[in-house]
């Protein structure tokens, strides 16, 4: 990347669910606290985008607008959405990324569909076999990256330590860690445990570069005994999934609890606040989004739901993993695994300081 | 079963953390509870276990003491322990079944040692590719059985379609629930979702009499969408796990949040109180232990850290299981699946009413 110039995200600005009010204020915030560190690229219905822009008289920020004419809902298919809207904002805003014209393309839009228009438009990272997604979870101590977090089902030894090479350079980026640690998501701690999958992928990474510790259980996961937690997309999804429901599950217990008389109505109305409070930072607009590991390019996916913060966040990921060109390390790190050579496990030191 | 006589359960006296304290205690208070419906056949170490009753003085309670010299600890190997301790009280309770002299064998002792005997001693139901465990977990609206809890990871799709089965069977014992609701576990709703083992075993169930009603996600598990919840042992063992490390988490979490003031300490205080009474019925001494599904008899395993009144409840699970005779309404089931018939997925009225 030229370091002279500024570097340039295409914001598909009709993605999300509350698109474009949240994308336009999202991506004027993300200006706004980096002092035009980057250029935005709105790609959108035009008009839209200029009443939205209207509304909040930006004065002096980066950002210009990139017409497309078609939105692809979060009700669309994935696939023919991509076949039938050649115009959505996520086509030309991720074209615009292939071609060269931006150095990076964010979506809070149709996860299938974005995911779907990176692997088909940008391809993979060589020597990636499966583009994955990672998902940080606050756990005890730091963050905890669990990867596959649902892109990839049925998974061979090779896509499990695919994803902790990629799991481990994208940790190291974002945490500013060194050698991550990373271990496999399994049934025991002993070697010999789990599935044939597993058992093949831990001998691969056993032998490799990774600063793998082993398996790691269920358990696990919150307590934080590794910083990369690899599983397939099945288990991954599963897992994720269920941890979600749980905010919601122990809010109806509490109700339930305080039905039973005034004091403990109270009690729970203070209860509920408290675990609000202390679980904050399972919001996931405090990430914002995460990249495609493995594809040839920068995409970050966000949450459909995304308040402007999470656009913000997701915007500034961008920037960051554009910055540090984490789809190069990932290339270097998996061609070299491919070799006889021992891949890369981190990011040379000061690569992700920026430009 | 001649209903004539009292059904008689075999319990490993020396099995679980606190034995023979908790497994005398819960015996005790077994019989005490159920007025002596059923005798009580205390399995281990002659002189501990007198020991053990003279503390409570028990009078009219109708157990009895069957000797046994050796003790299998939580540290040893299954096989090895099976192999090197013949005369343990795990392997003198469970020939005890399979030799007709029990009707039921219960053990809160090493529960690899347990499966291991149960399939070695007893064998499998016929019908049965794999014995299962499946464990209730206290969702929105009442139990759903997760099956399997952890016992088999690498499957095909007959084990979760023969998982389906004896869950539903099961399910209808303790629940007293008809036609119980079966799903898969999966990453998405939708027919085709998931792997290719998960869609093979939709086929088949599809097809069945099994009352299916498609795939649920992680997040439907404490939603209650379904009676019985179907995954191999890889998902279910790391899925339990992962929800079982979360009361600690939020602890942890809510301790962190209480240190910035005293206020706040104090709310916290008053909100762990409020959510362990919330969360009660996750204890899980509530449901006592689990039958090894499939097993050609009755074998309940409990928690090792089993209070005495976990004890209890797992005898009284034996006596119901054993009184409906579970293992014969699985073999006609799966006898069936496996014939042009459609298996039968409930137990008959009035099966698991009592002698």
């Amino acid at each position: 990347m030229d370091s002279s110039r500024k570097l340039r995200v295409a914001v598909d600005a009709m993605g999300g669910d509350y698109a474009p009010a949240h994308e336009v204020a999202g991506t004027l915030a993300a200006l706004k606290e980096t002092n035009n560190a980057f250029e935005a690229l709105l790609v959108g219905r035009k008009q839209d985008l200029e009443e939205q822009l209207q509304k909040s008289h930006p004065t002096g920020l980066s950002y210009s607008i990139i017409p497309a004419t078609e939105v692809i809902t979060m009700e669309d298919s994935p696939t023919a959405a991509l076949k039938q809207k050649r115009d959505s904002s996520l086509a030309v805003g991720i074209r615009l990324h292939q071609e060269g014209k931006a150095d990076a393309f964010v979506s809070a839009g149709n996860t299938g569909a974005v995911l779907s228009a990176t692997t088909l438009i940008l391809g993979r990272t060589k020597g990636v076999s499966r583009p994955t997604i990672g998902t940080f979870l606050p756990a005890e101590g730091g963050p905890c990256l669990l990867v596959d977090a649902g892109t990839n089902v049925d998974c061979r030894p090779r896509h499990l330590f695919e994803f902790a090479i990629m799991g481990s350079i994208y940790y190291s980026l974002v945490t500013k860690k060194e050698r991550p640690t990373v271990a496999l998501l399994n049934v025991g701690e002993e070697k010999g445990k789990g599935t044939e999958v597993v058992n093949e992928a831990y001998k691969m990474l056993e032998s490799s570069n990774v600063n793998f510790i082993g398996n790691v259980e269920g358990r696990d996961i919150l307590r934080k005994k590794a910083d990369v937690v690899v599983c397939d997309g099945f288990v991954g999804n599963i897992v994720l999934k269920f941890g979600e429901s749980i905010p919601g599950f122990l809010k109806g217990r509490l109700s339930k609890f305080a039905q039973e008389g005034m004091v403990r109505k109270l009690i729970v109305g203070l209860a509920k606040g408290t675990l609000k409070n202390a679980l904050r930072d399972f919001d996931p607009n405090v990430e914002g989004g995460v990249p495609v590991l493995g594809a040839n390019g920068i995409s970050i996916i966000g949450h459909g739901s995304s308040t402007p913060t999470g656009i913000k966040n997701m915007i500034l990921r961008g920037v960051e993993v554009a910055r540090a060109e984490l789809h190069k390390h990932i290339e270097k790190a998996l061609s070299a695994s491919r070799s006889a050579e021992k891949p890369e496990m981190s990011l040379p030191a000061g690569a992700y300081k920026g430009e």
